[in-house]
């Protein structure tokens, strides 16, 4: 019973003692676990890239305790949670940044709010829920505490949901929010692969009040380098690339909605 | 006998081999021994910073060999060191980089020099102990070998120690130098809780030339996004933040003495 | 049989899921196999960069599968390959990337391409070759799976290799390309230790336009703060630095051809 990995999720940053501060905390509490660092760079207190990226992750790794804290609430009367999902567990806050991952799991199975102060630490900061609270509820999880014996259940229906991004796909245009911009400035879209059914090798796009011719290929070779190309990545996303480049330096943008026109 | 952990913090950054190269000595020599990492992002040289996040840091971990390595007088005549503290081990210059940690230890209860060539690597280089003589040695430390094979004992009065920071507390009056600003922008100052004792709801901030109003507070929510807040951060120190928001960019700068006044 | 350790060497920077996405794979498929990460910051499809760190980490690291992408051609002809070399077996794609290491560990011993299908995930994207082939490929390769099983065998001397850089060495004149800054600023040259036998104390470097007098030295503290040194650096190559500086920001230049002159 129990986990033999926890995946960890933050906007920590790197440069300060917290990462370690935590994993020192479950180190203490759990030694046999291993950590599985998602990221630690998620922008400070953006909690809608937060969630993108753990949802992202999931998938592929092994059963595991996922603790991400992007909590820009911390020490307000919002709610740490553990949520069930498929063969895991998330633990953090209730501020929408576990849900994705977890509907990316399969759904929520069920929901506890962390209010069993005898699985925190004994003296909670006001500021730093990761290591007094989410860190050593992980920490007891995988040792093989239920997720029901860290507080009272709560109704999933209750939990707090980003609002869903600008996502409207008709014959031949696509209306879609940018949900994400990759380390190499590809820029993901809120849309499925079917969005492009029908798109024959050219499309064009348009942002703010620009407009640009787009290849539809599968890959960034498809094009020639600086060429943008429009592709489904490797998540199943409609994302604008360029090969060898920064799309969103291209656009001239990181957020809003994107139309795409086929032809 | 031994310690089945080895922290480890350096300014050597993440985008060239140094810390893999380190890590690989450490698992050639102690295979089972396993690498919590505090950081490598600390700046380069800034052997007060790297002090800072280590003693930040070290309470929080399990009993370790703790190796650092901010080194500007690498290859100079200043000393190697393996320094007792508590349940752990400390390994690196004598800069003044270990002391605050064993001070958060519990204090040096002995010091050896790295002098014994035989646990080294067989050619070292004047660049890089890192590599060389700190992860040879913690390699060892980790197998179980005791910190005075290792070379001379040394007295510990001996040992190059960094300046204190300027921190006088008067009744509703505090002048403290900035000890550490986070990835937040958090600024950390170089005064204990008590020194807020007595101060109500409100205070001044004096930095520079500038005046700024804050909000005395627990928590970033509890004051409005971008305001700032004066509150004990979750290490113990005062320290100026600004919800959602970095208090270093609102106050313009990262070093110096704040001062601070009730009301 | 197997290996015990997975090194890892990308571009994919770590802001994203892409790491993690590929030790979930790894994980899952080699549950026991630790990771050592090289970096991941690699500049964006920086094939040389890559190479040159995967080859400077390697020589210290222990007997691993050492799994390296920075894959600018993904999803196009380019075969993906397992190398043996020494002890250590290596994985990417054929483009030059691995072949610097497989040097370093006493060059290629076998090569085959990562034909085999069964070996892949299910479904591989065009685009994310790490996680649908080199990670379940490398975790394989860890469980004890021989190279051969990976598909046809590829003669060594069709493998892709980077260009040589620029590197003449004369009596007392270096002519030699820069192969490759770090962190710190310290510029490494494509020249070995003998470049400077012959060398007094002093030296002028050409970069440019511009001309600089150096100290020759051993090792930074040799030179004031701020002042240029040249020297050999911990992996033996010849090295531009500065005294608790960035070599390159006084050079002014992080590529090219550098001319070093004795005297």
């Amino acid at each position: 019973m129990g986990f033999d990995w926890v995946s960890f999720t933050t906007d920590y940053g790197t440069s300060d003692a917290f990462v370690a501060i935590c994993k020192g905390v479950l180190a203490g509490i759990a030694p046999r676990c291993r950590v599985l660092d998602v990221t630690h760079h998620i922008g400070a207190q953006d909690v809608r890239r937060g969630a993108s990226v753990l949802a992202a992750a999931v998938p592929y790794l092994p059963p595991s305790v996922h603790v991400a804290v992007v909590d820009p609430g911390v020490g307000t009367a919002r709610r740490g949670i553990v949520v069930s999902a498929g063969a895991s567990v998330l633990v953090g806050p209730d501020n929408g940044l576990l849900l994705p991952a977890a509907d990316a799991l399969g759904g929520v199975s069920g929901c506890f709010e962390l209010s069993e102060r005898r699985f925190h630490l004994p003296v909670v900061a006001a500021t730093f829920h990761g290591r007094d609270i989410f860190a050593p509820v992980a920490a007891h999880l995988a040792n093989g505490e239920l997720p029901g014996a860290f507080g009272g259940e709560v109704d999933p229906a209750s939990l707090v949901r980003l609002p869903a991004p600008v996502s409207r796909v008709a014959d031949g245009v696509i209306e879609a929010e940018i949900v994400g911009v990759d380390h190499f400035g590809n820029v993901q879209l809120a849309a499925g692969p079917d969005a492009l059914a029908g798109f024959g090798m050219s499309a064009t796009v348009e942002f703010g009040q620009e407009r640009f011719a787009v290849t539809v290929g599968r890959t960034f070779g498809d094009v020639p380098v600086g060429a943008l190309l429009l592709h489904v990545d490797s998540s199943g996303a409609v994302e604008i690339a360029v090969n060898s480049g920064s799309a969103a330096a291209v656009l001239g943008g990181e957020s809003g909605v994107v139309v795409v026109r086929r032809g």
